[in-house]
């Protein structure tokens, strides 16, 4: 099976060169994928002459560029020839099987969703990332897509989780868990605990709520929440280990042995950083479309743009969304069939209720 | 001015070893305050005893304890005469200014809540912590009391928020952000948006929408959050600590080389270490209630308990409650004057309405 991945040539900070050598650097390390760059021709052919690429990239001509400051609905109107447009139109049509943007996020997504739409028994889609935990990788979503959610879409969530992990990271029983403020299951908000309740009943993966500190225990495969959350606890983690990496700076400066130290410590330091370098995980994944669509980090280089890639390819091998939607149409049947049984019990209580029984 | 506080000699899982300790390295770090100990005598004998203190505290018999497990309104229902309650009726009735407690966090809360109640203009109480940042220690209120908020309780928050940043941090002009997913004000849902919107006309501190990495840079001096965002934030943050802490030592570990450069860094590990120490950001001041409470963590030790009783003692010190009062009422009556401003635009509007006029 041959994979066709679209690379939009003109989003985030460093395109078109970052776009060009993360493609090179997935040839190098062995991707079979053939790519097309959307954009610009003569800036994509110019940056393709001048690192002397040898290999054969296709090339899909877009005329526009949505810029990063850009409002989406805007973009959205009067940008139909965007690159971004033009890479989920690919998509779309099935001329490719995944597309990469470094791109404008809010204009990614609302294109996506727009060209796309969900994948049938999917209501929205959720971004997920995985992030490092002590005992490896762990998925988390949603990173921001939806800022409300329903139980529903947490379910939905859930579920996108669950199908990737067991078939991404290959987890046999993968662990699901639903990020709330306590473990135990009177915790959180009602969103929260209607969710709580819901994946007890539906879901074999789901191991009850976990709190922020486990997501970096290993504690799970899989953590949930909805979007405003998730991206406060991304930029939380960001935000920690920025500062930690500074205060760590700072001290092996702060005396010459501490410097005569560092130099000692310097490749521990290094295998120290490479554990949470966030290009390795770059490549956030918009689960729950009907196509593959993944965002990269607008200043991705073109090493973090490489694992954008990597992570397009692993959806499309493992065929995450045709799972998802499967399982998802399960789900879905087996909710109809509860609201009709519990239709039928609430009729049932009504009869009894005019017979003068009293529900306390 | 003589500072009177309240420590519960029985909470938390090193009480009351902790609690005699803390309040010795007070003493010893020059503290003026008359300490009362709350709990069952013979233990508190028996531990002033055993370390031979000198000091002459008071003791409050207190014979029950609240488990650390115990269900908060259970705990509120059946211990009458817990120390957790006996500490908070000591503030209602103005025999000490202040009460400590590693106890159990939610029924220290509901009890502190039950006994006290909010400060007049204040509709509840939040959980605030101060956190390490690159440039010195920012506030983040509410840390879990609330995890549903209306826009006026976040709004409360700020003003909280405001006031210990002037009094306590000696900030001048401190800067209060609202936690959000992005700085552009569209960003974030309602209740945040709303919020934001509200801030800006009441509030000159108030400098706009905050993203969580942003929280450890430095660049305000409060974040405001709803306790559910908040909890989740802080254990985040917490959790990529340890986890990253656990990744530097295992880079030390790794080769003769790095433990022999260990060595010689040490010192300077220990400098970073001490720059995020959790003891040091110990005491969880409840903000908003009428009267000053302040929860340490239940596996504070005695060195962190002394900087839960510092908190207390500051918050004393300042007066924060009395001019957080000051500002909610007059903020009150600001908003009720725009509410009445308000009915009168709109009966306005309504008569221009009635006349025929459409509005868009």
């Amino acid at each position: 099976m041959i994979i066709r991945i679209a690379l939009d040539a003109m989003g985030g900070d460093n395109a078109p060169q970052s776009v060009v050598d993360g493609a090179l650097r997935a040839i190098a390390a062995g991707s079979q994928a053939e790519f097309t760059l959307v954009g610009r021709e003569e800036v994509i052919r110019a940056e393709l002459e001048r690192v002397g690429a040898k290999h054969d990239f296709r090339i899909q001509v877009a005329s526009q560029v949505v810029g990063m400051g850009e409002k989406p609905a805007q973009a959205m109107r009067s940008k139909k020839d965007s690159s971004l447009r033009v890479g989920a139109n690919l998509v779309k049509e099935g001329r490719v099987d995944a597309f990469v943007s470094s791109g404008n996020t809010g204009a990614l997504m609302a294109t996506a969703r727009f060209v796309l739409k969900t994948l049938p028994g999917i209501d929205r889609p959720a971004i997920a990332s995985l992030m490092p935990s002590i005992t490896g990788q762990v998925l988390m979503l949603d990173l921001g897509a939806n800022v409300d959610c329903t139980a529903d879409h947490l379910c939905q969530f859930a579920l996108m989780g669950e199908v990737f992990a067991s078939s991404v990271l290959n987890r046999d029983n993968p662990k699901v868990g639903l990020l709330n403020i306590g473990s135990e299951e009177e915790k959180g908000n009602e969103v929260v605990k209607v969710a709580g309740e819901r994946l007890k009943k539906i879901s074999r993966c789901f191991v009850g709520n976990v709190e922020a500190t486990g997501i970096f225990q290993g504690k799970v495969d899989v953590v949930v929440c909805d979007g405003f959350v998730g991206n406060v606890s991304l930029k939380t983690a960001e935000g920690v280990a920025s500062m930690l990496v500074h205060f760590l700076r700072e001290a092996f400066n702060h005396s010459w042995l501490a410097k005569l130290g560092y130099l000692l410590v310097r490749p521990a330091f290094k295998r120290f950083r490479d554990r949470f370098d966030p290009r390795v995980y770059n490549g956030a994944m918009l689960l729950g479309l009907n196509g593959v669509v993944v965002k990269s980090h607008g200043s991705a280089d073109g090493f973090a743009f490489f694992h954008a890639i990597k992570a397009a390819e692993e959806l499309v091998t493992n065929r995450v969304n045709e799972k998802t939607q499967a399982i998802a149409l399960k789900m879905q049947a087996m909710a109809q069939l509860d609201g009709n049984n519990q239709r039928d019990n609430d009729s049932r209580d009504t009869t009894v209720a005019t017979n003068g029984d009293v529900h306390g």
